[in-house]
């Protein structure tokens, strides 16, 4: 059986508009689904109101003890419940989670090394509280996933939205046929970085090598292909990355994104 | 079979030492439990750091649509996944819900009469999702609620904590022996509200009568006691009127608080 993970990020958590139109796909689709978001701009704002600086060390942001106030507030409240409460009224009967919420996703506190990163997790495919959420799935619940975990121990912890969606799919993928979709402000992964329509609608592994020999891809793509084929290496079946916009295809058989498999 | 509703407000959840006994008594109780909290300091502050003022018309509170966002951040993620996390660590399988999530809870937004409430949410005991609920009870998670309902239209609604513990512990008193319990700053309903050893231990609905036509009751307690006996005619088996401090001994057999039965 098929089964959706579907990441979105601030360009359409930002853009009203667009956030409806997939909000109405994404309660369409027609299959066990689970949607995981990140923050958007709506953090930052509501941060600088409250005094709270975004805090980066080497270019890596810090979560010190008051932005993980922030993003618990923003994340796991604001943004997270408007969501839950938009997908219902679309006829979805969505429910927001936590990693803490079920103990379904519980993380360790990144070791300090170089950098202090503060309260951020780490987590793994193994951690997933699969059972229970395959119990959700198939009571026809669609879990919402905020991009924050726990350690277990009373605390909370900040944790990449694109790291929560992949370790799912992965937790998931021993039950379902997952693909993992990636949705960002492009129509997907793209041949020549200017122009919009040399998207690569397929990339296996060979594929991949061969474009990546090439110098092919574009620097900001390199870290999703990364992720997407660590995702692929751990079993998960597809993983694509494109356009919310084009959600209702990219969700069919006639993908318009980039599709990538073993 | 016991089920215990308790519902707790700003006097436990503004004192952290108090919290924290009272989560890991609650932890420890071995039987159905919900979770039912309200929000204390932490959203006047968060609203006056971020200038959203407090509006009255009245003497009653305005939910208009910025406190909306700041009770859904505030109640809906920083107050109620922080009590998840930590109930996490204490051992017990808690899960945040607004009545949104699962659609656990749907209202309607109170109609305009000579006051506009603004977004607020009035619910009943038939509106209630009992059905999920109880299947995550009979898998032994403890759903925590935020005052937070939603009008299935999209729209979060700010609901009392009080009202959200009593439509909960009415539907559920179908299906279980249900013990609502309100805890407070007193240890129950004093008959002189000077003697805090004068607590009535026991009220049913005939004492209930004579003291109100002693006029022994004080002011502050009657909507209580009227919150309490309402829940009473709808089935609910028995309502507890008590400190948070006394948990253990209010969901024995051997109560110290107020014990309201019919």
């Amino acid at each position: 059986m098929k089964c959706f993970i579907i990441k979105i990020g601030g360009n359409v958590l930002d853009a009203p508009d667009a956030l409806e139109e997939f909000l109405k796909d994404f309660a369409a689709i027609d299959a066990p689904k689970i949607l995981v978001h990140g923050g958007g701009k709506i953090a930052t704002k509501i941060g600088e109101a409250l005094g709270i600086e975004s805090k980066y060390v080497d270019g890596r942001r810090i979560t010190d003890a008051r932005t993980l106030e922030l993003v618990t507030m923003v994340y796991g409240g604001l943004v997270n419940k408007q969501l839950v409460a938009k997908l219902q009224a679309a006829g979805c009967n969505a429910i927001g989670l936590t990693g803490a919420d079920g103990n379904v996703l519980p993380a360790h506190k990144r070791p300090v090394k170089t950098i202090d990163y503060g309260f951020v997790g780490d987590t793994t495919a193994d951690a997933v509280n699969t059972a229970w959420l395959y119990e959700l799935l198939a009571g026809g619940t669609t879990p919402v996933f905020a991009p924050l975990t726990h350690d277990n121990a009373g605390t909370l912890l900040n944790t990449n939205a694109d790291t929560i969606a992949s370790v799912l799919a992965m937790a998931l993928s021993t039950r379902f046929e997952v693909r993992l979709i990636f949705c960002f402000e492009k129509k997907g992964v793209l041949l020549d970085v200017n122009d919009p329509d040399s998207v690569i609608r397929h990339l296996s592994w060979s594929e991949y090598n061969k474009y990546l020999l090439e110098g092919a891809f574009a620097d900001g793509i390199l870290p999703k292909l990364e992720n997407a084929y660590s995702a692929i290496q751990a079993g998960v079946q597809e993983v694509l990355i494109g356009d919310a916009a084009d959600l209702i295809k990219n969700t069919s058989e006639k993908t318009e994104g980039t599709l990538i498999t073993n």
